[in-house]
């Protein structure tokens, strides 16, 4: 779903990547879209961890966690030569005007990826690293939202530039 | 294709939109895909047209036209009770891993946008309205990819506040 997109997955060729019987998918999953629902929070639950091992270990000055935390995705990105993107995002291009049940899951999973970059970024803010005044909350949810957008541009180009112009506004002009 | 995805666009339903027999659309388009590319192509015409409109008026301070612009296109998102977002955004989420010919038109128009708003850019940094050091071109294509990510998240809440929070941000703490 996350390579092939979510209308280009059936579940015929899910079922089959997964080697089970059809109706063994019918056993567990009402249907493609409470299907579709599950693999929003499991993909997020995977984002989690990483957000916690880079974004909340005390030791390290907020903002560099925050670079540390970017820089990882963006090795991960390379490694998969800019291919997939971010599964939230593409479900909120594809599939948020169609399911209201996974557009509910986005809202709360981007609302959560946000949060962790709003913590760091208050963090910071208290330690006189940013004096960007705008609140935290919103410049997280800003500097998610370029993310996603940084991502989409990377897509279209196959290069990892839209990603490092991303961390030099991000970093060298806004969170300042 | 806008409204529904490119996967879930069949040939079918696209011919019964257009109200043609199945045969025509082959008479003027070789695949989906050569469809697709025309499509994105269509697209950009006309946003071009928006963007000239709001973007090149000489009269107008440059900063004034580029607000006016995402102000414009905020109205129109809102009128479309914030569904379908950007073709050439969504595209690239679905469409940009599986087609060179697609990904192409994608390069070429993202491009072509951005551009638009370097030369906004560029010229407010002559006249002195904006002192932020980065770079003209990259700001252009930060700004729009930045709008691109806020559309997502505009699509999974269906509010108007992360292009509100968008315009705060790029106005407020980035192009200062």
């Amino acid at each position: 779903m996350h390579a092939e997109g979510y209308s280009a997955s059936g579940i015929q060729s899910i079922v089959e990547a997964a080697d089970i019987p059809k109706g063994s998918f019918y056993n567990h999953f009402a249907s493609k879209e409470a299907f579709g629902a599950e693999v929003t929070d499991a993909y997020f639950d995977r984002g989690e961890g990483q957000l916690r091992v880079f974004l909340c270990d005390p030791e390290v000055a907020p903002l560099q966690r925050l670079e540390a935390y970017f820089d990882d995705r963006i090795k991960a990105l390379r490694a998969a030569k800019y291919t997939r993107g971010c599964l939230l995002g593409n479900l909120a291009a594809e599939v948020a005007d169609h399911s209201t049940l996974i557009r509910g899951r986005l809202v709360k999973h981007f609302g959560g990826w946000s949060s962790f970059f709003e913590d760091c970024i208050a963090e910071a803010k208290k330690q006189g690293a940013i004096r960007n005044r705008l609140p935290a909350a919103l410049l997280g949810r800003f500097v998610l939202n370029s993310w996603e957008g940084a991502l989409l541009r990377m897509r279209a180009e196959k290069s990892d530039s839209p990603l490092m112009e991303f961390k030099k506004v991000i970093f060298g002009a806004l969170l300042v």
